[in-house]
């Protein structure tokens, strides 16, 4: 549980809490999810260990925007056995063996029949790819190129005992209550099966996230929603058109358990508060990155469309598409570790502070400086360094304190970081120096 | 001649445009220009031979702005001859061997006194530098330095049958007529005698490119000027002064047949539409240049002047005034060649279809993106790849549609060519998904 | 004495001008000046041989903003004897041994108990450094570490005939009327002791500007400030609250006389005429360099609080703080050169030129270019060098001359010198061809 110390910030993370995290992958990652079915439900189940998720089913056919939620999809085994008698491919041993989504199917193919369904990378040769087919009624199986290369001519039976039925597309919500109603929205996709950092990785930050909350009093309120790609976030916006007016910040979440250095994507605006909180936090560490907006991606594309416009960013490590184990069962629990989780998490709960605690102060005696020496403040930056001002934060507090700046322009300007800058505002406010800009 | 295939694109251009060009190059070549006289006039007569000019002649000492139209100028024939009777220059050999405008003259000279008369580039020996002396009644010669570096001791003669009369300037104009008053226009000095890429080039390529267009259905009107650089340009300002608010678009174009790399030197605007449509050209171009607007070049500095800030760049390769064979013998029809020709053609109707093709799309579903899929547009991208559009950029259309950005802004915004851009707004606006900004 | 040439642009700054400046640092440098008492009254009485200054005295007690004028500190002697009856420390080798500031004390200590006032500086032995207890009622000496590392235990006599009472803290001002009450000012802090560079300095070159302006007929009016830091500074703006609106640009000077390349600092508005022309005049010079404000520094910390937000910029050589002899004896007469105090001095005139000679003027045949040949304008370019106008720059002027640019502006956008600019409109406007933008 994450504590608040008396100056309002939020301590640094509890230790463990990286592997807090990865505990929690390591329950999610051997479901098989889809855009819809049992394996989302059974993933928000796990999760509810950790925060009182709401559920949401929305039925098939529900008109969402330009799509329809399709028929619910589930699977209960699927393999391929050889002319041997030998299982060649079984969905037991990694549900990426099954295009998602794919059809029923029960037959007697030859080879040549068969092939066109097995998707193989030949470049990757020992891994199995991850396929979907959600919107064209098809199957196939995914494997390890090396495992079906040389598979003999003959007959093959094909078993997939798989549903497609009218039934609901499940998501899961989660609102800490603020001060206030306007909203910082984390949204993080859930549809994807036994993929460790794309995405079981941002599910147990977020779920760790949300708990770090409960008990701190807010001014935003912080909505989580688990929902599955595109169409699960289409329909949380078809389910919430007005209210997003109140969503002032929001960050989608994906492959954040990686050992790639943090990678923020900025929102369509550009230079929405949260694109310069971000550039704050990533801008005081080695090798993070920040990247333009483009209508490539996961479901910020939803939220920036021009219809909604959000001010809401993209956090991800390693950037999705160009690493190789990137949709493929390379991306296991070998490829995430608990200290980037926590990384990961604490560039969340430093964002979140700034925008807890970002404030536009007023000098109150603005005509030169102050006498800092006389209010024992010269000395306080020596003696009380826990207070966390510096000599140079308190005076370019001072300095831009015109009502125009807010603490996180200051930061900006100064290039110091936000946290002194906050703390020195602090200091000089409890010794009547700064009010509140009205 | 130019097609426009049925998407409105032009078609890359015919094969073989850059011989045909070369070709109007070498019977221009010859000529002996001057800013009037009937160099013009048979030059003029030799691209009526491709398209239909319309001639202006303007008479002597008529007031434009703060100049007055000079006396005419023409010359049958020029040399000196030594004291052995053997001829050092003639004119007959080259018309750069005479300084543009030289007053007629015939007389002996000890060699001391025809010094002075006689123009050479020591630093190039072997190559004839141009010189005028439009304003400065004066005559004189230019010469290889090699050739009369070592004249002996002794009387010269010289004759100079030249003619400085009352007369006129003239100039060459053809428009091509759009669906709009709205006009592009694009100027060439025609005052350059035998000087290949200065500017025979420019005038062959806008023939060339004025014949392109005819049959093709424009938004735009495109005027081509052709007139003597300075007082040429200022003369038809003068006479067209209450129209120039009707040029949005404009270029002059000079040297566009050497092996450099082509450069844009942006308006004095410096953020007018041709600015940024020559930036995405040329950007995508490796080795491509621009400049920004500087007050010394060709007639974009009178186009340019504060009176009218015209909207007009200058389009070259080589930069004017810094390579050797800039205004030198050199500058002949080895100089330049059928290719680069081609290229600067290419820059012109590249930069021709933004300027006709740009529109501002709204997206029709703004909320979320639409489905792609079930319009066959996914199978779009991939199948029917003649389409021009990407899975990207049909993307990037439909998010930037808010009516706010053209397909030029969402080029430079996406970073990708304005062809694809459009390509994919035509193919979304056929299915329904987009309608014009009003 | 500095001339005006009939341009009206100061002329080169006079030959030894560098030696006069440096011969009045000699004069400045023994004083052992504080934030009051009577050294700062020498110092002006040195500089008072230079140019009439005025002189003022605010009484102790007299309340400025949040400060308080403290009581006056004068001293006579202080030395620290040794047990075998040496002198350790003596103020009369140099002022700097004394912490600038210490109350009087006169009594005999053991060693250790003596070490707490002693300050050296370890990491550079044998320099003294230079400390002061302003506000905190104590007393110290500085000494070369050297000096006092080895000294025996034994008990030590320390004697400080030094005076705190009631009094007043004097500062010194100049000003030189111009045709307009609009002010240049210019600040140099007086209180600093035996230290060369910071701020000897300054102090002479600002006395030898006001008196180069002896004479001259400026648009501006010149005020130059002689005052302790801090404390000198808010009491002027504390006397002069209503005039500061008159400030239309001003320099903050320290440490002028070192080898460093020139350093300007802007305002905190950043945009100020003042900052383009620090600018202008130090882009064209190698090494030197532009910094960002900061709150850190000297008195542009009080002219640039936000009660205040002056147009004051900071002037420097080495950046105070980064050089070792920083704060030091060696900070002395060896470590400044005359011709580095001429090239501050340079820097200034230039500047001030740039504020005297700056306006907008209007293109009166701003269709097409004007035709200059016919003016002798482009012979001029050639013939009359001495005018300081060059063919580029006359086109220049002429463009731009809309009514929009300043030639500020115009050399800002030509990357031309502004002088050249200013002798091209003045030859411009002397042919007719400009007037000035109402």
């Amino acid at each position: 549980m994450k504590q608040v110390n008396p100056e309002g910030l939020s301590s640094p993370p509890p230790t463990g809490v990286g592997d807090e995290i990865y505990a929690l992958v390591q329950r999610l990652f051997p479901i098989c999810r889809s855009i819809s079915g049992d394996g989302v439900r059974q993933t928000l189940d796990v999760m509810s260990g950790h925060i009182d998720l709401e559920r949401h089913e929305v039925p098939t056919g529900t008109q969402v925007f330009d799509w329809t939620i399709p028929k619910e999809w589930n699977i209960r085994s699927a393999s391929i056995t050889g002319p041997d008698g030998q299982t060649v491919v079984d969905f037991a041993d990694s549900n990426l063996h099954i295009v998602n989504y794919s059809l029923p199917f029960k037959g007697i193919l030859r080879l040549d029949e068969l092939r066109p369904h097995i998707h193989t990378l030949p470049e990757q040769p020992q891994v199995i790819p991850y396929r979907t087919s959600y919107y064209t009624p098809t199957w196939g199986f995914c494997a390890a190129h090396d495992r079906v290369a040389n598979m003999p001519d003959g007959l093959y039976r094909v078993e997939i005992d798989a549903e497609l039925k009218d039934g609901s597309l499940t998501y899961g919500e989660y609102l800490h209550r603020g001060q206030t109603e306007r909203e910082f929205l984390f949204s993080a996709h859930i549809c994807h099966p036994s993929l460790a950092n794309d995405n079981c990785s941002s599910l147990a930050v977020l779920a760790a996230l949300a708990r770090s909350l409960k008990g701190r009093s807010t001014r935003y309120s912080y909505r989580f929603l688990f929902a599955p790609g595109t169409i699960g976030a289409l329909a949380w916006l078809s389910r919430n058109e007005n209210r997003t007016c109140l969503i002032d910040h929001g960050l989608v979440l994906s492959c954040v358990g990686d050992a790639g250095s943090p990678v923020y994507k900025r929102s369509r605006r550009g230079d929405a508060f949260i694109d310069r909180a971000m550039a704050h936090v990533l801008g005081r560490q080695a090798g993070a990155k920040l990247m333009d907006f483009s209508p490539y991606g996961y479901d910020e594309r939803q939220y920036c469309s021009p219809g909604f416009n959000l001010p809401v960013g993209m956090f991800q490590r390693s950037v999705h598409g160009t690493f190789p184990e990137y949709h493929t069962s390379a991306d296991n629990l070998d490829f995430i570790r608990p200290e980037h989780l926590e990384d990961s998490f604490r560039v969340l709960t430093d964002v979140i502070d700034i925008v807890e605690e970002d404030w536009t102060p007023l000098n109150l005696l603005p005509k030169g400086e102050p006498q800092l020496g006389k209010r024992g403040l010269y000395a306080a930056v020596g003696g009380q360094k826990s207070s966390g001002a510096t000599s140079i934060s308190l005076l370019w507090v001072l300095n831009l304190a015109d009502g125009q700046h807010s603490l996180l322009s200051m930061a900006e300007r100064s290039n110091l970081p936000f946290k002194e800058l906050a703390a020195s505002a602090r200091l000089l406010s409890e010794h009547g120096l700064l009010s509140a800009a009205s």
